[in-house]
């Protein structure tokens, strides 16, 4: 048993989205990434089973798929994604997402 | 590929803390708790083999565990658990959570 703290890890890069690894089990793998705003987070995919969560704790933007498709993402907003479907983020403000991948690959 | 809007599923109950169900698959299951101030999810565990994430995302109280010990609970707190290790929350203020089960049992 152990407990997370997000606020601890709020920290924004100019440069490129933020990465944080706060668990890794067998079972699943939860990680943070904060982006600022107009910052993306590429449309990728794996071939592995499994989906993931993409979780909006702050901010907004929008969930991104393939063909250019999108969907509105405003905090409290969860994406199921398979691992094998193509899907990526983009910020429209500051924008914080907690992402569970379940079994990690 | 779907989206999951969690203030559609912001109910509070009187008598007992609410229960959505957002998602279910072979490799995770995702549910939102919401408990009014006072309400108590009790201490349980099940003997199976996983690991479980209670993230807070509104107001603050306990994750209790067994031996009536128990940590502080935040907004943006995720207590990561063993499925067969005793857990629970109590709320003291209004308190929403969300449970990542994986893998379901």
């Amino acid at each position: 048993m152990k407990k997370i703290t997000l606020a601890e890890t709020r920290q924004f890069n100019e440069k490129s989205f933020s990465r944080f690894l706060l668990h890794d089990s067998p079972y699943f793998r939860v990680l943070n990434f904060n982006l600022a705003a107009g910052q993306i987070f590429p449309v990728h995919s794996h071939p592995a089973e499994g989906q993931l969560t993409i979780h909006v704790i702050e901010g907004e933007g929008e969930f991104l798929a393939d063909n250019d498709t999108s969907m509105a993402a405003h905090c409290g907003d969860i994406l199921v994604s398979d691992i094998s479907e193509p899907h990526g983020v983009r910020a429209t403000s500051d924008m914080r997402i907690v992402v569970t991948i379940a079994p990690p690959f």
